[in-house]
């Protein structure tokens, strides 16, 4: 159980850059780097189903992964996330092949965890010896957490503004304090870590993937490096198939990748005043705005903004229909559904499955009557 | 997959009655009736080594958990929770083997999510129409979601008293409604529930037993029930070697199990005026005490109570030291440890499992700064 990774690649130019150093963004292109790993290889030396026999975090992936010594993992276990379908709320609106990947069970109650460990541990390994980050509070919730049980300590700064203004702040730190900046896709590993809630998903769909993939939409790391995996997958001959159809959901308060879909631009422009209770969508500028299209374009997806109101609505529906406490952010996802299936871009019997990317006790102060 | 549950045996005199129907107390003694399994069928036809490609929730261990029928499952993905060693506290504390389970990775945020599980999927194949229990919290919280999550509704009645006024009040209602009483032990399946999570550790330790386990003792379910755990796996020699030692953490405020340990007591007197932030051990009366209080002599454990104020302090230790953020009454068990280390009572190599029940999200209301 070892990392495969060979080498980075600009997602722009396609340029190849060594995984043996820390890296940020393309210095040909200054975009996306994607980690490379020696497909051909894993394809001959490792067996597909024997995983399912591995602890059941996101590291029995490893050999996808960008960590070369086990050693340097740092974990609190996060991935193994539960898929559940939703029967109740399948029979509620006439559809079937409803699920929900529970991602609110990761540690610090959110699908960051997989994107930061994948970071941190290989930051680490590639000599890193602190980190920053700008964040809405779900990644530094995270990153504090990986920080510490790496043994490094945390501090966080509240800053009056935006994630985009935590962003420049982040990088003056970074540069004063001689700290590695994980700023979302301006490093090649969170997307890594991301990418194994699509090999989860292929593995625990028997190896197959949905018809559909309904993700709220922030940075885009989510649905950026799903997309990696399944083609990785598919290049290994793990899966057959059509690549789901990737949707993203957006808050109305802020919804630039939605936008720029329908408008049939490459890239999003910055959404002005961006606002939305749904902390990890208010995200108005997002740097990988071409790879979310790309995959969205790619996969025959589409891209949806649903209001406030109705994410919060959605958080009691999926608690009394299902008992799952959703965040806002997840909670956005079976709006979003709803309307798909309406509008008929859903058939009602397609595989979809709605990302909760989070854990609703991380946003008690949207449920009423909680002692605050 | 499939139950091998044959009976179940009173705790006090051994009687055995059938498993076929809804049972609450022994009617003979009026005390805790235990499920009981085929054990020598079981061991003539699982095979241990092919547990672990199983989906890796509690459910694993179908055939040493109580329900027939797997489609009578209701299930939000309990189990499966990660065990970790904490390198960074034995470090710090000059030990080694020191591990924690981190049960805060549960759906709903606790523990009680395994047992609750169990109940309720065991009472719904039975012939239950709905259920109702007394709660400090975790375990309403749990049972809510599960029963949204068989389809069922759930209604929170807040009571002026102590957990004991509460288990009153739901005798009367469900005599009243009609509902199914799932209090503490006066049913047999919240226990298996809770029984998984020896038979997950044993698993995770390669099939053996650690030398210690150190747990915040409420109600009790959790010592009981991976007693009775490690017995089985025992019998049907999944396991050999010595059961670990059960060592019990109780609040100062609420400290009945450790008064009566240490007086030689069989039973324990009720707590008088019990008080604590943690809201798990605030369990003045335990149904079950004799059965811990068994547990632990049976074992050469000990019994011991904490303050408030170092479980807090202790929540702070977890969260800088490991990245782990506990409830209080998880945190209660570093506390235990580091005093029985410096008593000797603990060996500083002694392979020991600290039992985190529950998320600190779940207790933000004692975090110093914490927007409320």
């Amino acid at each position: 159980m070892t990392s495969y990774l060979s080498h980075l690649e600009c997602t722009i130019c396609g340029a190849e850059y060594p995984s043996d150093r820390l890296s940020g963004v393309s210095p040909c292109c200054g975009k996306v780097l994607y980690a490379r790993y020696d497909l051909p290889r894993i394809r001959a030396e490792v067996d597909r189903d024997r995983l399912a026999e591995r602890t059941p975090n996101m590291w029995r992936f490893a050999e996808l992964l960008p960590v070369d010594d086990p050693d340097n993992i740092v974990t609190l276990g996060e991935g193994g996330t539960p898929l559940m379908e939703l029967k109740n709320l399948e029979q509620a609106l006439g559809v079937s092949n409803l699920y929900v990947k529970e991602e609110g069970l990761n540690p610090t109650g959110t699908f960051k965890a997989r994107g930061i460990a994948a970071a941190i541990s290989k930051g680490l390994e590639l000599g890193a010896t602190g980190f920053t980050m700008p964040s809405a509070g779900n990644a530094a919730g995270a990153a504090a957490a990986y920080c510490a049980r790496a043994g490094l300590s945390a501090k966080l700064n509240l800053v009056d503004g935006l994630i985009g203004d935590a962003g420049r702040q982040a990088v003056a730190v970074a540069q004063e304090q001689g700290l590695f900046d994980l700023s979302t896709l301006k490093e090649p590993y969170r997307a890594e870590g991301k990418k194994s809630m699509g090999l989860e998903l292929a593995m625990q769909f028997g190896w197959r993937m949905p018809e559909a993939i309904i993700y709220p939409a922030g940075g885009g790391t989510g649905i950026i490096g799903m997309h990696k995996g399944f083609l990785e997958l598919l290049e290994l001959g793990w899966i057959k198939g059509d690549l789901p159809k990737f949707i993203a959901v957006q808050a109305e308060g802020c919804q630039p990748i939605v936008k720029a879909f329908h408008e049939g631009k490459d890239t999003a422009e910055p959404w002005p005043n961006a606002t939305t209770v749904a902390d990890g969508l208010r995200v108005p500028g997002p740097f990988a705005d071409y790879l979310m299209l790309h995959a969205i374009r790619d996969t025959g997806g589409t891209a949806l903004a649903v209001s406030d109101a109705d994410m919060i609505a959605a958080m009691y529906e999926l608690a009394t229909a299902e008992g799952i406490f959703a965040c806002p952010e997840g909670a956005a996802t079976l709006v979003g559904y709803k309307r798909l299936i309406a509008e008929g871009f859903l058939r009602k019997d397609e595989t979809t499955v709605l990302f909760n990317t989070g854990s609703g006790y991380k946003y008690l102060q949207l449920i009423e009557g909680v002692k605050g």
